[in-house]
């Protein structure tokens, strides 16, 4: 079984929470027990689970990500001028794989499925969505 | 197949060997061919893969992950004091898939799969493990 | 359904592209729709997605990876002098599981399948490739 989602994107980094999006797939195909493979198309983008209480966190994310990998100074630059999306990108890596147990996603209270966009705004990023039925 | 282990944790930030548990696991499961899916719930913790021959990396990717993502200079940090936490654990990432081959999990001699702590002493971790025969 | 492949590396730190066996893998087993999941051994290698336009994101990533994580400082040096590789190959981590979207690779136009060396030289290093249909 496999799904597929567009997000559009408004910022040049953000997070976007697409649980919801995650959950109606789980809740339509009716799984019980197995897990949900998340994966986002595109070398400046990234899936992450985070805390979503409200949006500090992933503030800090974007913070945290471009003190670590400034803007700028990378070899690619001289070509697209966003190496650092790239090197984003890989280091958060595009997937993530969540259990399904009981029915539901096997998220916990406070941890959500965040959309990682480190080039934008992009009119679409495409997102595969592949489930394991254990 | 689908099963459940409680980790406790003693210290604030630390790594703590789950292989044993997870060897266990696929034993019993008695699959040959397929992978193991390791997901720690909570959103200030993590799963990594990392060498074992004593403690000396594990102490070290504590150190690094502290110099990285210092304490105390996050957003979050104004509502739960622990925005370190959550950007480790977020960069780290909850799971790991491991590849199940010949019956046995396929690490390599030196590869151990840790539970990582950010946020202790916890009474106990919620670790959910899927597993899937191919 | 399950197969290895074994690379060599020829630097000490270097990204290897890994997109052609795994493609010729899929074909191969003739999966329309599931995903595959690319595993390498050794505690001191990883996988990444990242772009492959021409060599310069690559060399990015060791750059970036060497700033991060300087080679020398750590406790683990004082055995096997190779601290940064198992920290490097931790925070990347060992494996990406990737799409089969109508029997093809899940991957957009410039994402590709990277072997991340930490540590070599090496004469081989194991991947194994584990496919799930859904």
């Amino acid at each position: 079984m496999q799904r597929f989602i567009q997000i559009p994107t408004d910022k040049h980094n953000g997070l976007y929470d697409i649980t919801r999006h995650i959950r109606d797939i789980v809740k339509e195909t009716k799984i019980l027990t197995g897990f949900v493979h998340v994966y986002v198309q595109g070398a400046t983008a990234a899936i992450m689970i985070q805390e979503n209480w409200d949006d500090s966190v992933q503030n800090d994310v974007i913070t945290l990500l471009n003190k670590l990998i400034p803007h700028g100074i990378w070899q690619h630059d001289h070509q697209d001028n966003n190496g650092d999306a790239h090197l984003k990108a890989g280091l958060v890596g595009p997937g993530e794989t969540i259990p399904v147990v009981d029915g539901q996603l096997g998220l916990s209270t406070w941890q959500n499925i965040f959309l990682c966009e480190f080039d934008g705004p992009r009119q679409v990023r495409n997102i595969v969505v592949t489930l394991y039925r254990a």
